[in-house]
């Protein structure tokens, strides 16, 4: 048993491998990056592949195709429980890198991923993680009744 | 019935005000802004007021309270069913504004937001928007089995 190591926000903090299953865990991820002076934050269908590396696909004449080679991006994740009021979400602080070997190309369509939004979005990016943070809520106190 | 706009990824533009209807359906949103150089993506619990102003919680000392008054900042909220594919976003931009009148304050504190995190978060800020878009799926296509 590890005691749970929390933020100054009172967030508990999670671990390297703990992010890495959360970021997996969930198909839709919020993609971050400035453009014309502009935070642009963006849902993305994502994969993790090669143990630490999020995919995604995007197409030509898009906002999102402004993110070219070695773009400094942020991508967030998170899950939340209204019920309880419970959540977590996980950052991930990295540079792009458009894939451009084919034999790259055709493992990840192999992999699959089906953007929901549709569209042919034939280019794939790669995010090469810096940083990877996450946090959940602790689990809550019952309050007592008035 | 009018005709569905879609912009050139295939996904519906959604108006203003089903923009500000779905802003308001949630409990969580996340706010995007630069520090440091870098894009800082951190998920709040928010809330509509006055028709179009987003308002959150924080506290001193926080990443969240390096947003001062006048900040550039851009906020999300999404909601997708993993089943169907389908999902929606809405995004602000905005310009912060970190309330102080006291009237004011106390008559935020009555709407109550209670950020799932805990922490005191004393203070509140309210993101005033610049611009107001959003996006939907479209309904799904059936796909012949193969």
């Amino acid at each position: 048993m590890t005691a749970q190591q929390t933020d100054h926000a009172g967030l508990e903090i999670l671990s390297f491998e703990s992010c890495l299953r959360k970021l997996a865990s969930v198909p839709v991820g919020r993609i971050g990056f400035v453009t014309a002076g502009e935070v642009i934050i963006l849902p993305v269908n994502h994969v993790l592949v090669d143990e630490r590396d999020l995919v995604f696909r995007t197409d030509a004449g898009t906002k999102l195709s402004s993110v070219g080679d070695l773009t400094p991006v942020t991508f967030e994740t998170d899950e939340y429980n209204e019920a309880d009021e419970s959540g977590w979400s996980v950052v991930v602080h990295g540079l792009t890198e458009v894939v451009e070997d084919d034999a790259e190309v055709a493992r990840l369509n192999q992999i699959g991923v089906r953007p929901w939004g549709g569209g042919e979005r034939p280019y794939w990016v790669r995010i090469r993680p810096l940083s990877v943070t996450g946090r959940q809520t602790l689990p809550s106190v019952t309050l007592p009744a008035d």
